[in-house]
């Protein structure tokens, strides 16, 4: 197996990333790692075993507009995305600009056939302990047609049983209402879609407040749509924590109250924290191509680099080619 | 001043609305309450001062078709309508169907003059203490225009300013990204016309993650896109509320910590809780019509009640025409 690492991406710099990497290579002894990077600064990974450094000496910026980013061939995600295409890898992960990865992936490595658009999918905590949801498109495309969403749906619920071992994926759209009439224009017809497809296991519309309960496995959306529920989702999480942390500083009482529920709140805040979720899914190009948190700490970048090794393992492309193919 | 109550409406029946109705009238002297539904049910309220019992015959069901909901004349939320006008009324408030509530005020309570559109609106909570902030449309609508954007975000704007005494209030367009360029081709149209809109002090893009943080007063956003929005705040709030007590119920030491920290959890959870906020406003029609929470109790009916009566005292209508007046 092969993973290119986009070494320079992230907000942290090399830091995480070296030490993510560092963490990997003790854990998988079957995986090549094509880390590419400026070559003084991740010198540190020279002589590991398996590990090839690929230097590259510019960096994309965070907001680097994704046409022009294509164009600067000497940074660190062109440079990935070029080894990537000359080692035939298997997976490419970069904590960087999500338009210039997304839009490069797309152009380079180009989509699964018969794959009108990719999208991007993560996988949620839900208040049953071990149960997650996936949801996608949570922001690579900013508009998407019926069609497109017929095809996240299909791609997901593949994706979904892959990853979580489940033949009949529970697939829901997310909605304004729970009602068949429900939605926006986008939404109703979608819906008309979904219910007719007979590749998934559609169970009709979802409101945001129901996705955490644990009843969904995919929840389908349009990018913009999906990029909103994501970050409210992530946002409010955030804010309940701070919010929590004021509550057990209240006074003397609440400071003692947490030394005794620490073990229990840890494990919640754990379960709500995106840091162990490994990072976004690019869905439907040819590779394993893996959008890791911008603000990612090496744990982070570990998880998406995990995740990306796993997926890889159990020949997620492949298994999708076989699903597209039957389809056709 | 003069409140019309749906006694009917809400998922928990009459009990809720007549203790709300009796607290209510014991806190204010000075407004008249026309109460709407089955006399039989609700003759409790008999007698009380200033309480007027308007009959009504049948319930509109949740799901109600607006249309069709229109011409069930003798349900609670039409006789409420009839009894708004014809008494001349500053506020309706109602638990029942949201669909059936904004279409019978916008055609029978009519909108306000040069007002396209009403939207829905209320107030969130924010990790900064006593910091709240409005955002609208909430899902008044399900598919909007850039102008109507544009008159959700002035008059958004001005309840804020009158809600919070800010004359200023930062106004945001909830986006999938912050730069100005980010969006689909509604949000990317809204920014140019918000950007020069004298009325307003706009800010930019905000993204979902970032509205709790206590910087923004005032989010924008289609009514589909708002709804999204809302119900997964509320969502996740609950969900994480719900992982709290389990982390609590861990073990014997999480549980004595939950005594001592129960005061700040307490008043967290109190923060977090939408029975406190008071409903949701449709703003633009002329009259404070107020939608409670389907499954509201007697302390959230009561809270919809109190913010009905404070926006009338306030004025809120006059000096919403005052503006649109200035403006033309």
């Amino acid at each position: 197996m092969k993973l290119v690492i986009d070494m320079m991406g992230g907000d942290h710099g090399t830091k995480t990333t070296i030490e993510a990497v560092k963490q990997f290579v003790q854990l998988h002894k079957d995986c090549e790692i094509f880390a590419v990077g400026n070559e003084e600064e991740i010198q540190e990974l020279n002589g590991l075993p398996l590990v090839h450094i690929v230097p590259s000496k510019t960096v994309l910026p965070m907001d680097a507009d994704p046409m022009s980013a294509m164009k600067t061939l000497d940074s660190s995600l062109m440079v990935g995305i070029q080894a990537f295409l000359d080692n035939g890898c298997d997976g490419l992960i970069s904590a960087g600009s999500t338009g210039a990865l997304l839009t490069a992936s797309i152009f380079k490595i180009k989509r699964l056939q018969g794959i009108k658009r990719p999208c991007l999918i993560t996988s949620f905590p839900t208040v049953i302990d071990n149960k997650k949801f996936v949801a996608c498109d949570l922001g690579a495309n900013a508009s998407d047609t019926k069609e497109e969403l017929e095809q996240f749906a299909m791609m997901g619920s593949l994706y979904y049983s892959i990853l979580y071992n489940e033949e009949h994926p529970k697939v829901y759209l997310l909605n304004n209402g729970t009602e068949e009439e429900k939605g926006n224009p986008l939404t109703k017809e979608t819906y008309q879609l979904l219910k007719v497809n007979p590749h998934i296991n559609f169970k009709g519309n979802l409101e945001g407040r129901d996705a955490m309960k644990g009843e969904a496995d995919v929840i389908v959306c349009d990018g913009f749509t999906g990029n909103i529920f994501l970050k409210t989702l992530e946002g409010t999480a955030k804010a309940m924590g701070s919010m929590m942390k004021d509550a057990f500083k209240m006074n003397l009482s609440t400071k003692i109250g947490y030394l005794f529920a620490k073990k229990g709140i840890k494990a919640m805040i754990k379960k709500m924290d995106y840091k162990n979720v490994g990072g976004a899914l690019l869905l439907g190009v040819n590779g394993i191509v893996i959008k890791s948190h911008g603000s990612s700490e090496a744990k982070s970048f570990l998880a998406s680099m995990e995740s990306a090794y796993n997926l890889a393992k159990q020949d997620l492309i492949g298994k999708i080619k076989v699903r597209l193919d039957s389809n056709e």
